[in-house]
């Protein structure tokens, strides 16, 4: 048997490699056939070869077949199957361990500080992952997220905290030092649109998450150009980041170029 | 036992979790002891933790220990330690197989054209490398690099052609769809450096590389800043990407941001 994931929905389903057969329910599609069909085509249409047996595995017990290898996260990003948050979320578990204290500068709707407690979350409890957002609505949508997904324990490794990021040192302890600040910028989806996040308090926070960053740590920032003020905060930021000393900092940019509206990924690495 | 890739030569060699210790041959230190050095002074170096079989190995027959994790190449670009065309040649390998048509629009001393072939070569001799440079001495360095590094036979699958790369389709069958059209800017290195490649005729190239592209098939530019006309070229290729249709192509680029002279890598991937 062997785990294939749909290259969509990033689910896995055990397969069997000498029927071509899947063997247990596959996630996406309401029957194994048509969750076959699905990966077949994905692989057709980026390959321009059949996706049979001989292609798929060149070993047949290999745990690894190549159309894993379409459906990778960073590579999704570069052939356009993959968005930026994804990106971003590979690149952490890149830097982050069990036990790490982690700041999620913007809580949103919860997303990134369910991913950001999966990876801290350990059997002692030392993780942490501190979120801020100045909007409660941002926190009561974070906080019933982690409700549905993760157990009483796991939720009070999360600290909420109802405040502009740039105060983050107000409540973070001196002592502890972040593996990862992360921001994700503009406004809160489904939520006021006018309510975004502004260069100065960006900016703020940014030199804010420096100082609190361990070193080997690293802020990452989805910078969101497509609504008014956008681009400014992008302006601030990306000259924020030119100016970090190339000696300790390692900073670079992911960027759609023939779409203007999408996000831009940026990370700030603490060498 | 399980394969451990040393952080800095990119090859493996065989370990047991339990001792610690190496089984094969090192690739790259004198003995398994000084291999196991390298290894944990670099993971140290990055994680600030002491790499130790709990840290590097969270389930011990696992075949992929956390610290091939610190030296993948895609990361490594973000992390500061790998090159730009460390990062082109991963991408690469997502998109190439076997027996594909492959266009190194810039042979300059051939370490891109040499990689491709062996992206390609195959037994039917079916793979084929076009290359490119205006400058003979590109051409004989290229020769000579595959010389050293292939058998006669695979070095049939490579033409070398010394004219514009804008006239790749004088050349190239109308029949041959390239899988990859790649680009290494500026100046030959080592060569001399007032005979640059320029927007006007990169531009042409582009296009060209365009019309020659597979469905599926990628345009990987590496571009250089730092250089007198680097940033009109950089410039003017940037354009060129911006106005391709998002529906067809995905254009992206990865840059680093505090060292303004670093080399940009631009992909575009025809949908």
């Amino acid at each position: 048997m062997m785990a294939l994931r749909c290259p969509i929905h990033k689910a896995s389903a055990l397969f069997s490699p000498q029927t071509m057969k899947a063997v247990s329910s596959p996630p996406c599609a309401s029957t194994p056939r048509k969750w076959l069909h699905t990966c077949k085509t994905f692989f057709l249409q980026h390959h321009r070869q059949p996706y049979t047996a001989n292609i798929a595995f060149s070993a047949s017990a290999s745990a690894s077949p190549s159309i894993s290898v379409v459906d990778d996260d960073a590579m999704g990003y570069i052939f356009g199957h993959n968005k930026a948050t994804q990106v971003a979320h590979l690149v952490w578990k890149y830097v982050v361990r069990s036990g790490d204290t982690v700041i999620d500068a913007t809580c949103g709707n919860g997303n990134d500080t369910l991913a950001m407690l999966r990876m801290v979350a350990d059997d002692s409890a030392s993780g942490c992952v501190y979120g801020f957002d100045i909007q409660q609505q941002a926190l009561r949508n974070t906080s019933l997220l982690l409700d549905d997904s993760v157990t009483p324990e796991e939720k009070q490794m999360v600290k909420l905290y109802a405040i502009c990021h740039s105060r983050m040192e107000d409540v973070v302890p001196v002592d502890k030092l972040a593996r990862l600040v992360a921001f994700n910028l503009g406004y809160l989806p489904g939520g006021e649109k006018s309510i975004i996040t502004r260069p100065e308090t960006t900016i703020l926070a940014l030199k804010a998450a420096q100082r609190k960053l361990a070193i080997g740590g690293l802020i990452s920032a989805i910078v969101y150009v497509g609504h008014p003020g956008g681009r400014e905060e992008y302006a601030a930021i990306e000259d924020f980041a030119s100016q970090l000393h190339a000696d300790e900092w390692k900073c670079c940019k992911f960027q759609t170029l023939n779409r203007p509206a999408a996000p831009i990924v940026i990370f700030i690495f603490r060498k």
